[in-house]
């Protein structure tokens, strides 16, 4: 990405994001206003905008150079965070979030981005575009604030679906570390199947499944197993890739979410305290401002939806221009690298391994 | 508790707690800097110490006033970190460990305290002690810093058991609501069961059916039941209880701690950065403290294995004099208020109910 357009490039490497306007928290302004961010930043995205036409055709209007890089397509119905899934997935046609995966599904778009409720999401995903071949659940994959390098480790699932059996397990530790290695800058991602201890004898039975044949995937996958991880590890710097199921991964990262959001809230009350502390306040501004910009969860707003013909990017319901705009660039940068193309061969090419196949030359897919 | 010795007092409802004085990361001279603690501030108590003898006195020896405070039981052999639960219940019976549990099992004393082996603790407590009828699966019960006015939750399996079902999750909620009676000033406490989301078709096949069960008890119990609840309720204030199974409990906590420590390091490096930000930290320095004592894991060290005939409080590895004490404070205080006895009513209360006695009148037990 450059902030400096060069025309023959445009042209040449021009990526559409498909991106459904409703179903987020801060309405269609925000999602406008992030779309507006990311055009002005980068010069080879354009977008289908999905949603009303008589509310987005102004929102776009009014912003400096978008309207040439927005088609907006027409969609008169909104899925709700109340509605299920299951509900929308017959009725939800007419949706703008229908509408947004139905641009990926034709070819027009090279990814999508929904703030709107994820149930429904996975769900019109699924039906729409197809799992991967091989893939038996697809998974959700967030960015997590941690002490590593890169500043981030790569979960998965976080609520895709509830349950994982141990081959489940084995395609998240494959699809996470395909997606690591296409969005970081790392070559061979180390992955952890989380657990509630260290020790291979702990957790369930099919978690001691699913640590072996992780194992035996890793020389052939390309990546370092380090076995099992413990939630301290999430934020850690043991592991790039932290594997495990839907339900725990959904409820780990909502309490690391809580549990920043109310260290945030008693920092707030210690700095508003007394007078004295206001003004101590002040003093520490620039050095709260560093704390607050590393854990940032806009900044890494987007959940990667994994294990599908397509990249479907769930932005944060609650997502302000800034997060529109992070998600959107996650989009992006995956379209941009082929990710889709990657991650299928990927699964495709560990799909077959059987034991007799252990012992083949590793073949390099990232 | 109280400050002042009121010598009538001291005979008349002396407490004792058994403490094993190994297995902790910072050796028994924390622990018995930690009980010294406890012995000044609280005229009540009494200890019997158990670890090997030769090193016991000498540290016992050095602390003012300690010595006729304390029974020191000779034990030979140390759980280690690494042992493996089953092999210390065949084995460990020459333990300090063992020999802890022991003492509250022959009612020389009213509650026990470790800081060893979660696991190999909890698998001694469960052959000596016994677990009380009615219950299938003992839990491990912990404070979480909440936004509520008491600023903790009871939470509750956090590793004791990786599985539960719906009928342990009940007995979870039973055991979790009489434990935050007896250790907060809570008459009805708000329990809430701990899912991907709060609507009720979320969630495995045993959440829906533990839902129903907990519901139907909530009136006799006399708590309310506020539903499902998210990881982000878990330091919120929707619900005081937080009922889940270990497995998801034990990853729960260890990320909420993971991400704790990762905001401590970075506000650390925020404050370090540069000359202005070192000097704003010393302005900054009261608040940072009042933040500091907020989160303080030490100030609510211990978890309290619910379920058996008799009160072990399992305190952090890592535990220091302060933690150590917040561990014996808890024992001692559970152990004034009867605790033991209170669970034991209230889940024999519970056991036989079935749909016909639903219409019951509630029966006061706490």
């Amino acid at each position: 990405m450059t902030d400096q357009i060069d025309p023959s490039k445009v042209t040449a490497s021009r990526i559409t994001i498909s991106v459904d306007a409703m179903g987020g928290d801060a309405g269609p302004a925000a999602v406008v206003a992030g779309i507006a961010l990311s055009a002005e930043k980068n010069p080879d995205i354009g977008f289908i905008l999905h949603g009303p036409v008589e509310q987005l055709k102004p929102l776009v209007a009014k912003m400096r150079g978008l309207t040439d890089r927005v088609e907006i397509r027409d969609a008169r119905e909104v899925v709700s965070m109340e509605d299920k899934p299951s509900q929308v997935m017959r009725h939800g046609k007419k949706t703008s979030m229908w509408s947004a995966v139905e641009s990926v599904k034709k070819g027009e778009a090279d990814g999508a981005v929904s703030c709107g409720n994820t149930g429904a999401l996975m769900a019109i995903s699924m039906i729409r575009l197809r799992k991967l071949p091989g893939v038996n659940r697809p998974a959700i994959a967030i960015l997590w604030p941690s002490r590593n390098p890169q500043g981030f480790n790569v979960m998965l699932d976080v609520g895709a679906d509830v349950r994982a059996d141990a081959q489940d397990l084995l395609q998240y530790a494959l699809m996470g570390t395909s997606y690591t290695r296409n969005s970081m800058d790392i070559a061979r991602p180390r992955v952890g199947l989380l657990n509630v201890g260290t020790e291979e004898h702990k957790g369930h039975a099919e978690l001691k499944e699913a640590y072996s044949l992780i194992s035996d995937h890793a020389e052939r996958g390309n990546f370092d197993f380090v076995g099992f991880v413990e939630g301290s590890d999430i934020p850690g710097d043991t592991a790039d890739v932290i594997v495990t199921d839907g339900f725990t991964g959904n409820v780990a990262i909502k309490t690391g979410e809580g549990t920043a959001s109310l260290i945030r809230i008693t920092l707030r009350e210690a700095f508003t305290y007394s007078i004295l502390s206001r003004l101590a306040a002040i003093f520490a501004l620039p050095s709260l401002n560093r704390l607050s910009k590393k854990i940032d969860p806009r900044r890494v707003n987007g959940g990667v939806f994994l294990g599908l013909n397509g990249t479907i990017v769930k932005s944060h319901g609650g997502a302000d221009a800034t997060g529109v705009s992070a998600a959107v660039k996650l989009a992006f940068l995956l379209a941009q690298q082929g990710f889709a193309e990657k991650l299928a061969a990927r699964v495709a090419s560990s799909a077959p391994l059987t034991q007799s196949e252990l012992d083949c030359v590793p073949t390099e897919v990232t």
